[in-house]
C-alpha cells in the first residue's frame, strides 16, 4: 500500500474495500464501549488551509480516542505564512508527528507535503480530491444499502457542482465499477482528466444536464452546496445556472422508491436540497456525518501502522 | 437533573449545592495528588465566539486532568462561520463529542445546541447569563465564609453594570434565597424578566443608585468591568456614568469588617476597583479564579456522568 | 537552579551542561522504542504572540509525548488582547498550568510572567534571545563534533543579522567560553549590553564586517533569515545589506574541511544560505531542528521536577 492517502484513484478496489471493513469494525467495538490506545505518545499534525467543523473535529476525535494527541495548525499561525517552502516544513514535521492530514487549496501542495516527508501524508479535502468524505460515505451505504459487498452494484447519482467531492466520486466508480450518474449544469464539469482515466475502465459515468434523468432509478442521490469554500462571490450566479439542479421530493419520486440521500454538509436548505428531504425518513446524512470518526480512525490506524512496519 | 446547564435559574437548590460540594470534593482530591482520569478517549467541544483566558483555560485543563481531550473551537475556524443552522452543527457534534461548552452572544444559541443535541451543553457566558462563573464564585464564598450551609445567611453586595454576571447572581439569589443588594446607575439595569422571575420568591433582592447603601453590612462585594466584552465602543461614556461605582477602601469601609472583595477578571484597575483592595488582604479574587479548574471539573464529570445513565 | 529559563546568559555551565546530556538521553530513550509519561493530569500553556512551526510544535509534541496536555494560546484569543496586566493573568495561569511557555515581543514580558507565576516560565523566543533554539543546536553541534565536553573546543561562526539568535549565541560563548567569530553588517550589531557582558569573562568573541574572516576555520557556521519576524517591511534594505553575508560553497571553503552548516529555519535560499549548502553534507539542519523536540522534553522535565520539589 502507498504511504500516503491522497486520491481515490490510486487505490486498489481491495484497499478501499479493507478501510471500508476496518472503520466498520472501529464503529462497532466503540459502540460496545471498548477503548482502544494504540496511539499513546503519538502526534497527528492537522494542516488546515480552509474552515472545518466536520472534517477537524472527527479526526482530532478519532486521534484522541485512539490515544495520541492531536495538534490543529492553522496556517496562519505557522511560517508556513512566511512562506517558507514546502520540502522544508515537511522534513521538520517528519521529526516531530506521526501523521500529517491537510486541507488546502491546491492537490499539489498535499502532494508535495506526501513527496517530502517519510510520515504519511492523508488528503482532508484539497480543491480537486475529498477522498476521506467518500471514505465515509461509502461505509454509510453499505450500512444501510446491503453491505459492502453490495456497493458496486448500486446506482450512485449525483446532483450540483462538479466539484472536489464529485471527483473523488467519480474517483470510487472507477475503483468500484458502479453505476454513477451526475446531473451537473454545463460549464461546471468535473475535472476532465479524472473523468477520462475513469472512462477508461468503467463505461458507466455519464453526465446529463437534467437531474431527472440522472436519477432515475438511484439507489443513492447525493448533492452538495452549490459554491464551495472560496467560491462565495460566484453564489449569486451559481444560484441562478443551478436552480433546477435542487433535490426535492419531487425529484425523488424519480429515484428508487427506497433512495438514500446523503449531503457531506454543510447544507443550504431550500438552495441544493429541500428542508423535507434533509429530515425526511430517506435522509442518511447524520449517520454519513458519524462515520467520518470511524472511517477517519481506520485510516490513521492503517497508514500510521502500515508505515511503522 | 436537566441535560444541559444553560442559567442557574432553572436549578433547584439541592443541585446548586451538589455542584459546590462535588467541586470541594473534587479540589481536595487534586490538592493531596490524587489523580483522577474517568474521561479516558472522551472529547469536550469548546465552541467559542468571545476571546477568554480563564474560562478557556480552566475548563481545558480540568477535562484534561480528567484524562480526557479538550478540542477548542473558535467560530472562525469552523463551518459556523459559513452559517450553517445550529440544528446541523449540533447534530453532527453530538455525534463526536461528549460534552460541548460554549461562549457565545445570543443565550438562544447556546439554547439551540441543547435542544437540537442529546449530548449535555454548558453555557460558559452569553450576553445574559454566567452561570459557572457564579458557581465558582459561591464555592469561594462557602471557603471564606462558613461553609456551604452558611451561604444562604449572607449578604451579597454587587457594585457595576447590569450585565451577564449581574444576573446569574439574580439567578443564584432566587435559588439560595440570600440577600442580595445591586449597586446599579441608572439605565444600566439587569434583564427585567430575570429579575421579576426571582423577586417572586425572593424578596432580598434590592436595587440601589448609591454603591455605599448597596454595600451596607455586606458580606461580599463583588464587581466587574464597566464595559464587557462587545461594548468597547461605550467605554468612554460608561466611564463618565460609572464614575462612582469604584470598590475602594472607603467603599469597603461601609461593608461588614470581614467582608470579602470578589470580581470575575480581568479586572481595570483604577476604573472599577482600586489597586490597593485587589491586591489587599480582603480580595479573595484569585482563589475565586482558580475555583473555576475545579468547579468545571465538577460540572463536567456531573453533566457526562448524568448523561451516560 | 532558578525556577525559569529566561535567557542563556543566567545559567551556571553546569546547569546548561546538564540540559544537553539530558536531551541526549531522553532521544535515545525515544529512538529505543521507551515512553515515559511523567506529566499525565498536567498542562503547558504555550502563549505565542508570533508565528510558529517548529517551537510550537516541537513544544507541543514534546509535552504530549511526556504524557501531558499542552494548550496553545494565540495571544488574540485570550483576555490578554484586552490589555489584562500580566501580573493578573500569570497569577491565574499559575493556578491552571503546570508550566508556561512563551513567544512573543518583549523580553521584560517573559520576565514578568516569571516574576509574577510561581510556576516555571521558559522563553520560546523574544526579541532579545531565543534559549530553547541555541540548546538544541549545541546538543546538536555535540552529536556532530566529539561530544558534550568538545564543545568549549570548537570555534563557532555566525554570519548575519546581529538578532536574538546571535544575542543567545554570544551568551552561550559566555557560559561554555568557546571562540565565537560574528560576521554582522555594521549597524546590525547584537545587543551591546549582551556583549559586553559576555566580554567580561570571554574574549573570544569578536565581530566582523567580513564573512570570510568570520568563518576562518571555523567548525559551526551558522546564519538565520536576513529579516526576522516582524522586520518584513525592512526586507528590501536588508537585502542590500546583507547581500554578502551569504553562506554558500565559496564561504564554506574557508571554514574547516569538515565545518557543519546550521540554520534555524525557516531558511531563504538564495538569500542568506544557497540552495547547495542547505542540501549538502556539511548541513546538520534538519537534525538541528529535530534536536528541538528532545530538548525541549529535557527542558520540560527538568523544569518542572525541579519546580515541584
Amino acid at each position: 500500500m502507498k504511504k500516503d492517502l491522497l486520491h481515490l484513484g490510486e487505490l486498489k478496489k481491495e484497499e478501499l474495500i479493507y478501510f471500508i471493513e476496518r472503520a466498520l469494525e472501529l464503529k462497532e467495538r466503540f459502540k460496545k464501549g471498548i477503548i482502544d490506545r494504540p496511539f499513546i505518545s503519538k502526534t497527528m499534525a492537522l494542516i488546515f488551509d480552509k474552515a472545518s467543523t466536520r472534517t477537524r473535529v472527527s479526526f482530532e476525535v478519532a486521534f484522541a480516542q485512539l490515544g495520541g494527541h492531536p495538534m490543529f495548525l492553522s496556517s496562519g499561525a505557522t511560517q508556513m505564512s512566511r512562506s517558507e517552502p514546502v520540502k522544508d516544513t515537511a522534513r521538520v514535521l517528519e521529526r516531530y508527528c506521526d501523521i500529517l492530514v491537510i486541507r488546502t487549496y491546491a492537490q499539489e501542495l498535499v502532494e508535495d507535503f506526501a513527496k517530502y516527508s517519510k510520515i504519511p501524508v492523508i488528503n482532508a479535502l484539497t480543491d480537486l480530491y475529498h477522498p476521506c468524505q467518500i471514505l465515509s460515505d461509502l461505509m454509510t451505504v453499505a450500512e444501510h444499502k446491503g453491505g459492502i459487498n453490495n456497493l458496486s452494484n448500486l446506482k450512485y447519482a449525483w446532483v450540483g457542482d462538479g466539484n472536489n467531492v464529485a471527483n473523488s466520486w467519480i474517483n470510487a466508480a472507477k475503483v468500484l465499477g458502479f453505476e454513477l450518474s451526475l446531473a451537473i449544469p454545463e460549464n461546471y464539469d468535473p475535472d476532465k482528466e479524472v473523468l477520462e482515466k475513469a472512462l477508461e475502465t468503467n463505461k458507466n459515468i455519464k453526465i446529463f444536464r437534467d437531474p431527472k434523468e440522472a436519477v432515475k432509478d438511484a439507489d443513492i442521490i447525493y448533492t452538495d452546496v452549490w459554491a464551495s469554500m472560496g467560491q462565495e462571490a460566484e453564489q449569486k450566479e451559481r444560484e441562478k445556472v443551478f436552480k433546477n439542479f435542487f433535490v426535492d421530493s419531487a425529484l425523488l419520486s424519480h429515484a428508487a422508491k427506497d433512495c438514500c440521500v446523503m449531503h457531506c454538509l454543510p447544507a443550504h436548505r431550500g438552495e441544493e436540497i429541500s428542508d423535507e428531504v434533509m429530515e425526511g425518513s430517506q435522509s442518511i446524512i447524520f449517520d454519513e456525518a458519524e462515520n467520518k470518526l470511524h472511517m477517519h480512525k481506520a485510516l490513521l490506524d492503517i497508514f500510521i501502522t502500515n508505515n511503522i512496519k
